[in-house]
This record gives C-alpha cells, structure tokens and sequence, in this order.
C-alpha cells in the first residue's frame, strides 16, 4: 500500500530556550496519522537564515510532504520565508495578492512590517481550502505553518485531507508483566509479521497495566493475524485486555 | 562570554506516530537554559538504525554536548545504543559494571532481554551523579537517555551540574500593540545591539497584552542597556509592564 511521508521543521529559539512548548508538533503528528500519513522526521531549529535553508535542502526532496511551523509574522526574526527561499534557490518577492489583501486589511496603516507578510518564495502558491482567513502559502512540497498554535492547528485542519492515504490499523495489547519478559515473545512475532508496526511502552506509576503494546500497519488483516499470532504466544493471565 | 551548545536526538515511533507526546524536550530546553547552555537543536526520529547512526554522525561533532532520548530498554525496538555505536564507528558491548548490577537485581531470571540492558558502546562510560539507581551512560560527548519522562528527568536532573554555564539573563515587555506596529523598533534596538537575543512573541486569546518581548545576554549590562534603548524608542503608553 502507498505510504505518504512527512516531515516538518519547527523554527523557534523561544522552544529550543525553553520559554514556549512546542504543542504544533504533536498536534500535526496526530493529525497525520489520522489521515495515514506517516510523519518521519521533526526537527527543531533557531531562528536562523543558515539553518532553515540547509534544512529545506536537506529534507523537502527526502519527504512527500514537508511542513514548516514558525517565524512568518512581521519582526526581525521572521526569517522562514527567506530561509525556505535561500534553501531552494529561490528570489523571495512579494504575493501581489497577499499584498492587495493586507493592504484593504491595514489601510492607511499599512508599513514596511506589515507588507513583509505578503513576501514569499518566487513561485509559491496560495492554498485556500477549509475557508480560513488567510490562505496557506506553499513551494514546492512545502506548507508554511504559523507557529501560534491555534493559527498552525486551524490551517492543519483546512488542509490535511489533501494528504489522505490508506488510514492505518491500530491493535493495543495490555499486559501485566514487565518489558523484559515480554520481549522474546514479540521478537517471535515480528520473525512471523516482520512488516509489523510493533511498539513496547512501559508504563510507570498507578496505571493497572505494565506494558502497553500497540501492533499497526495498513494491512487490517495483517494486523488482525499477528494480534491472534502475539496472544496465542504469551503465557495464560499475561493480557489484560486489548482494544 | 563561553558559549555552551547542546542538541538532542529523539528516538520515538511513538512520538512520530501521535501516540505519545513528547514532553523531554522542554524540559531538557528549560534545564539546560537555567544552566545557562543554549539547546540548537532538537530531532525525533523513527526507531530506525541508520537513522539513528546519521544523526549521531552529523550532531556529535558539531555541539558540546549531545542528548539522546528514548530507544534504550529491553525490546526489539530499543536499537538507540546500536545506533550510537554505529555512528560513532564503534562496537557494541556488554558493560561488566552493568551486567553485574542487572544480574544482583535479576537473580534467576536474568534473561538476554534483561542483559541487552548492559549493552553499551566501546568505551561508554557510566556517569554515577546524583544518586539515581541506574548511572547514566556516556560516550564521547553524548548523554544516552531514557524515553520515559520520569526516568528522562530524574537523569537530567542529575547530571545537568556538569554543564553549568555562565547564566543568561532576561527582561521581558509586554505591550499592548501589534507586531507590526514594534517591528521598527525592534529593528533599531538590534541596530545598536547586534549581539541581543531579541524575541518577539505575539499572544492570542485573552492575554492583557498583544505581544510579549524577550531581551537576553550572558551579559547583565548588555540587557539592561538594550531594554533603556528600547523604552525610549517607544512611544508613551505602549509599554504595560516589564519584568
């Protein structure tokens, strides 16, 4: 089945410097997987032209999908837009549209600052889908988020059904032993299911289960068998429960 | 002043898939800042050998200090020190220190599960800080952690002394007006301060004010010079408070 890859770039010395926490990552790694995207790769960046462009370089023909999370308002240290444009060769120029809109949307007060907001990479184009204010700027292979988490998580969930794929099936396994008795059981089942997702996560504290155990993949049969496979395998009174 | 740079690598299918959130990185953002270390960068990536080797390839070589989390326990997908040793050119083997503590912990039911614990890089060290049960494993300039928050903190919290730096310190404005409308200012504060670390962060919501604006250094004067300039730019009443 096809598989959809995604990326994203989170742009923010307030997160790498511990002042803000970085919710845009999760929401979008949540968001993704819903629609059967598969996000391979986050990486957290400062606010710097250099950084974000050998970023871009290095990641946009890696991913289907790569998505940037911050530094596109109007200050000193909004440098996505120059950093995307550095990073694919590109002039950064100024959206006639984006101009017009900010332009009725400022009036007289229109400056400097705010007209930068219209800028993007030479070749960009304006997505309008799920009626948001604002369109979402793309070049290339990339989305350009805003990093206020309510701006970003709005403008995922305009676009996200564009990236659509085969959804994945998820089985989860409770048990009530530890990793380390475990473990040679799901080696076994994954010798027998070696395209499994398989995940291992102990869990500390007053949870009534040790280990969570989640089986995936996009094959809903497969995974059905190598659930049936893992229980027929593991000593009687070891499972909790499954979902 | 000295600079200390940290990054990290986060090694999390569970991350990367939605399951789980990802809450390590702040807080090792928010440590280390105390510290007065500057975290540049931060990456989570799938549970995937090379992936691991490539990373650690790249970062452990370009900042002082590199972190792991995650990928270290006892099944199938705990491949981070594999990855580690794999980038660093170095074999994996079995720690003597190690072995014998899992062993007393263990007694008859030691298993290869339960020993693949022991496993370490040639040459890794185990760093005995802080009074946890476990020490912590070292190789080269890399810091390998584990991927459960509680476990991830107290780690940290053990170890973090080691890289106390020359402190950063911070001023922070509130205004009432838009980005847009302090861009300028900004802009010529950091004209006469190039080495300011000069953030800029707008709030929505029911926040009393419109954008929050950092101001840093390791320098006490350097800040305090630079928020002077800056009040005085400003016009009367933009300013609701500083910190």
């Amino acid at each position: 089945m096809r598989e959809t890859t995604a990326a994203l770039i989170v742009v923010g010395n307030e997160i790498l410097s511990g002042k803000v926490v970085d919710t845009n990552s999760a929401f979008l790694a949540r968001e993704l997987r819903r629609e059967g995207v598969t996000l391979r790769r986050v990486l957290v960046i400062p606010d710097d032209l250099e950084e974000i462009a050998a970023a871009v370089r290095e990641m946009h023909p890696r991913y289907d999908v790569l998505f940037t999370s911050g530094g596109v308002g109007p200050t000193h240290d909004d440098i996505t837009i120059a950093g995307i444009a550095l990073g694919l060769g590109r002039r950064v120029v100024r959206d006639p549209l984006m101009e017009e809109k900010l332009r009725a949307l400022f009036g007289a007060r229109i400056n400097e600052a705010r007209l930068k907001m219209a800028e993007v990479p030479e070749g960009g184009e304006m997505v309008f889908e799920g009626g948001t204010n604002f369109p979402t700027l793309k070049v290339e292979n990339i989305y350009v988020l805003p990093g206020i988490p309510e701006l970003f998580e709005s403008k995922v969930n305009a676009i996200k059904g564009r990236f659509a794929s085969d959804p994945f099936h998820l089985r989860v396994l409770y048990t009530s032993e530890m990793e380390t008795s475990i473990a040679e059981f799901l080696d076994r089942t994954l010798e027998t299911f070696p395209d499994l997702l398989l995940g291992s996560y102990p869990k500390y504290g007053d949870a009534d289960y040790r280990v969570r155990i989640t089986l995936e993949s996009k094959d809903r049969d497969y995974v059905e068998r190598a659930l049936e496979h893992l229980l027929a395998l593991l000593p009687p009174g070891w499972v909790l429960r499954t979902e």
